[in-house]
């Protein structure tokens, strides 16, 4: 369906079977909120969550609540919640941490894998994207570094390139699945696949996709995966992170981040490490319980619906944004850097211009939120949980003001954080 | 001052300057808290802060809270506010992440150091104590395996065989300040001097004397120290801990944990990592907001008083709670574990007893929380912001009171989380 008006959009809003899950969040009127992909709203949930937290658990029952309210437990239980939404069976998902100390873990265990087998220890090179997010490289980086086993990190610079760059020294591929910047989805099972093919393990970074596209990590065969907790699935900012870990590599995996919250038996006060059977050897230390409690209410929206409905939305809603501005702003040098091709797009939709920060200010200052990311490029998440097709509409109507108007300062000072 | 009844006690409370500071936390009638060693009580402003970052931070704000109310600079503003507490200078600490992974962020930094410097690159060993806090040795030893460089821990029985032990192959020594199990206090600058003088580097773990006992860090010529949050700093369950670096080592203090929290540029997006002068480059990724702000209530409380007077009331706590036991539950074969000794005293007692597990519980049955450490210890903390001495005098009737009737359950099953 075409939406050719704004009448348009309000109808498919009506008709939309997400329409009743906005009530859920947390949005001022006004706000045209397209930065989901960046932190995701609040659902009303959250707050009465938290307050449960701080005054019952915390207040009145103090140090008791590691039992009785389960906080031991908050990363494993918040972890099998989770496991639909990526193609992850029970027991292999653990919510800790940041995804940056997540992705060493991961990229630990896996070169450990790799050199503890004589058919792949002598692979050295650990493929990712020179459009990754940098933190990802800059992880990599460190424990390479640190290993000074002469691993090398080759970036690669356009997606068509990753098939053919992977090879007998390829010991891992390191990918975000939806890139931050461009908002291009990779075909997880062919990556994987081409990976295995040579010998290399796989990991996915979800930050973009969990809660935002359907993955399937079991069916495409991944090794690893890790992924943020406050974009798409709405946990809060800076929310502790999840970690997946399949069960068939469970035995093997290790990681120097041997905290007590791993080991075999941590209330024994034992003076040796021994890792925990399963997937709660991923933990390291005690996790920050309030921020922690608060990413079940983002989960518990997604039970009300299924990852295919929101994808169907997601393209609906990131095909409109596309026509749209291509239609009324055809006349002002924007260049659509997010593939057209529904097999390579995930939920974000970026344009690139001389002037993106600016416009980006200038639309902020008309409550229309999306971000600007390095370098020149304006991007907009669509969080099919709450955008609705007529902010859609609405955005790029205000998009097409300012710029038909020139309305923006294009002498602005970069002011940049997140 | 000896208390010799409960009404002395009373009017050493009425007494006390701290005594207002008492009505600042959540507490429930009736209950005696002697745990905040494991978990500080509330602040009531924690909730008010909670309320107002979820409500306004990220409710109404959302992406714009990162500039507009300071997330990104929340663990340096915390860390400067920390830091007069344990005698470090501005600039000088983070609160991020979990002690744990700080932990290994300055083990990995001060092996790093040593291995640079030919006087020291020879240096091997690891000397902590076979009693300290488990996740420490766990961390150590997560390092040195995956270093793969030949070092090796020493683990030392007795703290009056630590002096003796640190020899020339001695790269660092690591120690928790106060001793999680006996409360024994060491001496900061005395056992780092004795590092110094054989080239060795020292850490130390403040989880325990963070606001409990005075902590001079520069004074003592420390090289770097970590630390929780949530015992007596009252941060709240699980809240992210600190970090501290002297300026003296901030230049050359490298870890592998280099994630974009702690880059040169986070927002430039570059594909190699730098990591930014000055502490922040102890940070990795983004941390948990909320969990994160509600530190600051805890730390507030600290101003309105100081670490002298804090120091001087625990000790009249701790001399009587020792004293009130050992005089009326003299005939049940309690030994005390901790030092009778202030200079080697922290602010928590512990007391070694056959049932030691059920007696626990008996008190808690009481509303009187104190905590079992395996072996066979009775633990109990004292805050002086919120306990009292007549706190003490009661949960000493209580015990006596169980001890006298035998009022526990010798056979109960253990059940110990935390």
């Amino acid at each position: 369906m075409r939406l050719t008006s704004r009448n348009a959009c309000q109808t498919a809003d009506q008709l939309d079977s997400l329409h009743d899950l906005r009530k859920e969040f947390r949005l001022a009127d006004g706000m045209i909120y397209l930065d989901g992909n960046s932190l995701g709203a609040q659902p009303h949930a959250a707050m009465r969550k938290a307050q449960h937290v701080i005054e019952n658990e915390w207040g009145n029952d103090l140090i008791k609540s590691w039992n009785t309210a389960g906080w031991f437990d908050l990363p494993s239980r918040l972890g099998n919640q989770l496991a639909p939404l990526i193609g992850a069976d029970p027991n292999e998902v653990v919510v800790t941490d940041t995804t940056s100390i997540n992705l060493f873990k991961a990229i630990a265990a896996a070169l450990d894998i790799q050199a503890r087998d004589p058919a792949t220890a002598h692979k050295k090179t650990i493929i990712t994207e020179s459009s990754n997010f940098p933190t990802d490289i800059y992880m990599a980086e460190g424990i390479t570094r640190w290993l000074d086993r002469g691993y090398h990190i080759q970036l690669i610079e356009s997606p068509e390139d990753l098939a053919t760059s992977i090879n007998d020294d390829t010991a891992l591929v390191m990918l975000t699945h939806v890139n931050y910047r461009s908002g291009y989805l990779h075909d997880m099972q062919y990556v994987t696949a081409q990976a295995h093919q040579h010998g290399a393990m796989c990991i996915w970074d979800l930050a973009h996709s969990a809660g935002a596209v359907p993955v399937e990590l079991n069916k495409a065969n991944a090794d690893f995966a890790v992924g943020c907790c406050y974009k798409y699935l709405n946990g809060g900012p800076g929310a502790p992170a999840f970690i997946w870990v399949p069960h068939r590599h469970q035995a093997q995996f290790a990681h120097p981040l041997t905290g007590w919250w791993g080991h075999a038996a941590p209330f024994a006060m034992q003076t040796h490490f021994e890792a925990t059977p399963g997937i709660r050897r991923a933990l390291c230390g005690t996790q920050p319980i309030v921020s922690l409690a608060m990413i079940e209410s983002g989960l518990d929206l997604f039970a009300r619906t299924n990852m295919q409905t929101i994808r169907d939305k997601s393209l609906a809603l990131t095909d409109l944004f596309i026509q749209r501005v291509e239609h009324v702003c055809a006349s002002h040098q924007l260049e659509l850097v997010t593939p057209r091709s529904h097999q390579h797009r995930g939920s974000h939709v970026s344009f690139k211009h001389e002037h993106a920060y600016a416009i980006i200010q200038a639309l902020i200052a008309r409550q229309v939120i999306g971000d600007y990311r390095e370098p020149g490029i304006m991007r907009f998440g669509f969080t099919p949980l709450y955008t609705s097709f007529t902010d859609v509409w609405d955005a790029v109507e205000h998009l097409s003001d300012i710029l038909d108007k020139q309305l923006y300062d294009k002498n602005i000072q970069r002011n940049v954080v997140t």
